[in-house]
């Protein structure tokens, strides 16, 4: 049969009109035909009342998935999503509000580099983030690796926060976007994750709800990202682009390279001691080129420039003007954390257990197996197999090799932190099949793969 | 995004193994990979089981109605759903047991007639029926319309009423394809009913639960059928002859028109009537001639003919021989039906109420709103709104003209049966609307369109 043929259901004419319209709708985007804003406002906030029963809106998200919904559709979803909670109002502080988003990888902390780079440059970062997800770590997480920090903070608190030194970084609140997390709760246990109207609605309703003016997104793609290849994350980009530019945001994508950490340093504690050293310049390389092309971007949509790269200028002369480390002490400073620890990192004791991985060989690093290392950073305590695990927020990896690297034998390839010495030695027996060498040389994949406006 | 490229979802990892195994099924149907009949099976049994939470099977269901089930597949669904239960077995039956089934109309009460004659022709007719749904009758409340008739037999009655006279028509019993309930209810309200492989495993596996050794089937189609059109109706034939034979089941089916009402009778005393007619030998037409078609195949296929036409020939003896007739009183009789009221079915009241629908014009009848005709009958009494509504037995439709009849200003076109006044009133003043006629003489449509083997 041609499932696109609307065969009349005589069971329709027996239903309450309640769930009748939710079938009519669910058969709607079943037959390909193009929802109003009004029919997905009615699926998004009956659910979300607990109107609709998840077995129905289940079998909707299906459909949404396999049949796509289009630009205005997704517009709308995320209207709905968005209105499903509060929209914070930013209207007191002045200046611009710029944030950015990236759809997460293996080392990628770049939030906690650019949130301070941007405000020391006059711009306002109002960051809500999340947390590690599997194999991704998370910047909340990262945060509470730093003894007192706060991420919880409360409305007041945040607008206390950034009207003061230009940047704020918390967590997601119950208002914000209420619908996007029972939605995604249920998307992760019916096959319905992987779908680029719904992962743009999920975004783009959170980030649309902390009341920016503009967005930098960062559309990761490569075997650490959840977009393997860079057609989809190109086609994740555009969609969030256009969802983006109907609420009259400003923004930019970059599509930047996941196929090996970001950086050196993977877990909560390594990440924060990595991203200190970028802010203090002493820190070269992939992370430092991304976070100041991100905060670069940002300082463009904020107008602080007149292109990107003099937005990355900008950024570099921040970091050698020592102003973004400052402006990092003092958000960490009003959220509670312990500037002590930030200014003398070195002196914070380490993991108890390390173990160096290192070379059966000479070659050139081919390709590592980003997605595995993230999940080895997790299996060793930086990440929650489930939702009551406590992380060991010193645990985790520094990958001391990039790809197109010349690696001896005998050369220490990477340290494994962890205080557990049984989930060290389970990882380190695992770890060298997540690499490949080669006899030739190897070039290395480019970092920024496409810049999208 | 590609809606086939499988997507790793870290989610995945932190899942329980049921969990895991569940979404792993659903991702597959959803990326078009297919499904093993193990997989199937865990799908069927652990909903049936309750093990699978109905927003997962939803999602399932609608991933299986979009990306459809081939031939393996829809045959190891129906196998699940078929062991989800009880199969009755008829071993100690001797002679072969055929059975018929209808994908369900308006006036279809074929069963009534065929059951009777393929019995008397030496064929053991193990029948369990439905109840009406919406416009389409069914034939359990039809049998109940007579008096003591009982459609509740438990298995042991029902084996003794088939030994004794060949041929017993009851209910679903509990035991018999539970997961076709539980699933039907759930496709109900998700917008996953029109789906050929679903369909055809909700069919069969009730059928094949009964121990049957043949099927004749009859698909309907027209604007009183669920399927609207011929190719939709061959597809699902199709579906159901695949499946039949994957059980080794000998089969048979009809394509047949439903374009109008079979017969003249449409409710469920009234067509318990002109089953009498026609077992009679006092009625012709297109039930008597589809009735003996589904017979005479059953007869062939239970190997006392050789052929259908003999098959057909044979049912015409059974009618003229008046063994037909006797047979349907000895199942009457042995069901706790009233004998009498079947003899002398004149004598048996009608409704309070009749109506008639009278021509305004001369012209032939071009086409008939059978779905509405179907409703209008429900409407009078003879079908439930809800499941709580008790059936007005002897409401309904005399429905006396046939497309292509020519019809004269005046005329009795229909008379409207109904205990209720209101009702009448209400159905007769929209009856009218349902009917187009034409100056130009009509083609009546073909009775039986197609024969599948």
């Amino acid at each position: 049969m041609n499932n696109n043929i609307i065969l009349f259901s005589i069971n329709l004419t027996l239903k309450t009109w309640q769930q009748m319209n939710t079938v009519e709708i669910i058969r709607k985007k079943r037959d390909r035909i193009k929802l109003t804003a009004e029919e997905i406002e009615y699926m998004i906030s009956s659910y979300t009342k607990n109107k609709i029963p998840d077995y129905q809106f289940s079998s909707f998200l299906m459909a949404a998935f396999l049949n796509g919904m289009d630009k205005e559709e997704t517009s709308a979803l995320t209207k709905a999503m968005l209105y499903s909670g509060k929209i914070i109002d930013l209207k007191s502080i002045t200046g611009v509000k710029i944030d950015k988003h990236s759809t997460g990888g293996v080392g990628d902390k770049t939030s906690l580099i650019l949130a301070p780079i941007a405000a020391a440059a006059g711009i306002n970062v109002p960051m809500i983030s999340g947390r590690g997800l599997g194999h991704s770590g998370g910047t909340l997480d990262k945060l509470e690796s730093i003894p007192g920090f706060r991420t919880d903070l409360n409305l007041s608190e945040y607008k206390k926060v950034i009207k003061k030194c230009g940047a704020v970084l918390i967590g997601q609140t119950k208002d914000i976007a209420p619908a996007d997390k029972l939605i995604y709760s249920l998307r992760d246990v019916t096959a319905t994750v992987e779908s680029i109207p719904l992962i743009t609605a999920s975004i783009m309703s959170k980030k649309l709800a902390e009341g920016i003016d503009g967005l930098v997104l960062d559309v990761k793609t490569g075997s650490g990202a959840f977009m393997k290849n860079l057609e989809d994350a190109e086609a994740l980009a555009r969609s969030l682009i256009n969802t983006a530019k109907s609420f009259n945001k400003n923004v930019i994508a970059f599509i930047t390279d996941m196929n090996q950490p970001l950086g050196n340093y993977i877990g909560n504690w390594l990440e924060i001691y990595e991203s200190i050293k970028v802010l203090q310049g002493e820190v070269k390389g992939d992370l430092l080129e991304l976070s100041k092309t991100l905060s670069g971007a940002m300082i463009f949509l904020g107008k602080k420039a007149s292109s990107i790269e003099e937005g990355i200028e900008i950024s570099q002369v921040m970091i050698n003007s020592g102003k973004a480390f400052e402006k990092f002490l003092e958000i960490v400073k009003l959220q509670g954390g312990s500037v002590k620890i930030i200014e003398n990192p070195e002196k914070y004791p380490k993991s108890k257990v390390i173990d160096n991985i290192i070379s059966k060989e000479d070659g050139y690093l081919k390709t590592v197996n980003n997605f595995e290392i993230g999940m080895a950073a997790l299996e060793l305590g930086a990440g929650r197999k489930t939702k009551e695990d406590k992380i060991d927020f010193k645990a985790g990896i520094i990958f001391k090799k990039k790809i197109g690297d010349f690696v001896k034998k005998g050369e220490i390839i990477a340290e494994l932190h962890s205080s557990s010495e049984a989930k060290i030695k389970n990882v380190s027996s695992n770890f060298y099949k997540l690499l490949e060498f080669s006899d030739q040389s190897v070039i290395a994949p480019k970092l920024i793969k496409k810049t999208i406006q």
